[in-house]
């Protein structure tokens, strides 16, 4: 379908429906003796309870189900900095997700403030109903900030999706596009384009999954440990664990020898000629929705062995939908105060494993969105690694 | 059944279910095809039209029919200040009431601060996913500021129900029972013992509807200007509208002679030799809850020609179910910018004309909590009190 028609078919959907979230009720409320269980007097004796018990609230309410959906409108999709509003149809979209993949209640909060102290505090001070917290589309350097500040305040995962959701999917491709090709983590040389959210994130995750030689770059070419031009407090940071033989030029410069190109940027940023300077048997990960990086067919023709997308048009589609569900699904179930390094890295290799040696092709790195196995097979995993870093509560 | 039985009956399917509040999709989302609608790339197409034209969020998001239930868990039914977790189980009720009631979708929101300051912002910072505001279980007399606050600040309705909700019924109630006993509200005494935010409002709305002689007691007996115990800024202020012949005393002293006996406190503050010290044909709505003030029947041989309580086991339950959820229903539907004073009038006459003059009677003075005719009587009554004054956007 042309883009034109998927815009004015789902206009006319949400129109019709008014949006996508609904609220139902998991008890009868029909009749008078429904009432009185489902609320007054018989509902005093579920509050009691938590005021006896405060961990009775995971037992007794929908607290320990229900997800916070927050953003701040600042960086939605590829709209940009369009408000909280505009942002809604996007965190009743991720809501209903949640559902249907993992079995998870989530509730969208738009929040009327770009001030990350704002932002803090009001998510803080609505935790009491939420089991776990998933940032979305607000923009960088901010969201690491306004992340790392609930990590440190709440007790419940505060999670920022377009980071590590993007991130256990995309390490969950490269580890198995690394097993076709026969090369180690360890020792291939990645170039990413875009140093935003999904691009710093992406780059940490991949460093604490092993690999050494990992080259960022943004519109300015790669960055380096003292660049000195358009640089922020994130982009320093990451300088001091990237590029390690302080590459310096643009994009195609750097790209020469590598392994792995990775993109979360814009457009044809790299072409065919490109690709053809870059290592034998590369992959490319060209993820910028909906027009990539570079299209399967020129990737292929620079001598691209392995190519994914974020469009389901193309195999290999990179699609958050297997990630961030059953991410949330194993830290709710087991009550994980957080999401930590080592349950994501379960996530990935969950993900990964889903594909057997047999199915494995360069064509077939990563299961399908709609994958039935997915969401539970990650739940699992994230779950005991909850448990096995001592994170979780039960 | 008995109220034990009905505690662990209550404790049991809460547990069962873990909760009432379960988040469902107005929209399929099962192929590739229907999430490319609901998500992206379609989803762009909503946000881009809210873009444009902000009333929108409106017609394309599930704003137009959301409303927060937001506490601070500091007066949580009987129960007292039992912190925000623990209320939790009262705000799914609430939330749950709003759909069976109306089909407005509700959400509980609880706050983790019992400062004014924070609970303002917070709230007002989360109103881009909501159509309305339902205060609710916040302590007097902070919910008084906090809602004025709230009410400046929002371009949604804003409604403390304990406040509200319960005079819209009470007065509701007095229109039927003036009837029966042929007095005007503008000659009756009215005595009225609490000074909660119940209380409070229930009396404001009184002189509202055009009572002129309320006399509003507290455990330190009737309230009047200048009273040296016991006050506090809200008292202050009623004080100057109430009680006009300044009245001294306790309950029994300022009850002599009354019409109208309101009891939103606590049980056994009245007793049957008191009854007696009444007008002829004395109304008593005796609201504690469980355990009213005065049981119907003692209140009967004192005298009483009326007699209301909270309770379902008797009759003519005052019950908030009557009014929040088409109060709601009726601002929501024509997105009326507040809940004004004739909106709630509106609901008042529109509650008390469904008992038709033929069913009138002293037992029958109010419909049944279940009465289907109920919710959208009064959401088009308070509708039409919307537009007529000038609140309704649509």
């Amino acid at each position: 379908m042309r883009k034109e028609e998927i815009y004015a078919q789902a206009l006319e959907a949400h129109r019709r429906t008014r949006g996508k979230v609904a609220i139902t009720s998991k008890l009868p409320v029909e009749s008078m003796a429904d009432l009185s269980i489902a609320y007054t007097p018989g509902v005093a004796e579920p509050c009691n309870e938590i005021k006896r018990n405060p961990d009775a609230v995971y037992e007794v309410t929908s607290k320990g189900n229900m997800v916070a959906v927050v953003t701040d409108g600042s960086a939605v999709l590829g709209l940009g900095n369009i408000g909280p509003e505009a942002a809604l149809p996007v965190m009743e979209g991720k809501a209903v997700l949640f559902k249907r993949f993992a079995g998870v209640d989530a509730f969208p909060i738009c929040i009327k403030s770009q001030d990350p102290d704002e932002i803090v505090q009001t998510t803080a001070l609505i935790t009491s109903s939420f089991g776990g917290i998933n940032l979305e589309d607000i923009s960088a350097p901010r969201c690491f900030e306004i992340e790392r500040r609930l990590k440190e305040i709440c007790d419940i995962p505060v999670f920022h999706d377009d980071q590590h959701g993007t991130a256990v999917i995309v390490l969950a491709g490269i580890i198995n596009a690394l097993k076709i090709v026969k090369k180690k983590i360890e020792d291939v040389k990645i170039v990413m384009s875009g140093a935003g959210a999904a691009g710093i994130a992406i780059c940490r995750f991949l460093l604490s999954a092993g690999a050494q030689n990992v080259i960022l770059c943004d519109r300015g070419g790669a960055i380096y440990e003292g660049r000195p031009n358009n640089m922020n407090w994130a982009k320093e940071e990451i300088a001091q664990h990237t590029n390690p033989s302080k590459e310096k030029g643009n994009l195609a410069d750097v790209l020469k020898n590598a392994d792995i190109f990775l993109g979360i940027s814009a457009p044809g940023v790299i072409t065919t000629e490109m690709v053809k300077t870059m290592a034998q048997d590369s992959i490319i990960f060209a993820m910028a929705n909906p027009t990539p990086e570079i299209y399967p067919d020129e990737a292929k023709a620079g001598g691209a062995a392995i190519i994914a997308t974020g469009r389901s048009d193309f195999p290999n589609q990179i699609n958050n939908c297997l990630g961030f569900p059953g991410i949330f699904r194993g830290a709710l179930d087991v009550r994980a105060k957080e999401i930590n390094e080592e349950m994501k890295l379960a996530a990935s290799h969950a993900i990964a494993a889903l594909i057997s040696d047999d199915e494995l092709s360069p064509e077939r790195i990563i299961p399908e969105a709609l994958d039935p196995r997915v969401a539970s097979a990650v739940a699992e995993a994230v779950a005991r690694a909850a448990r096995k870093t001592g994170v979780a509560r039960i």
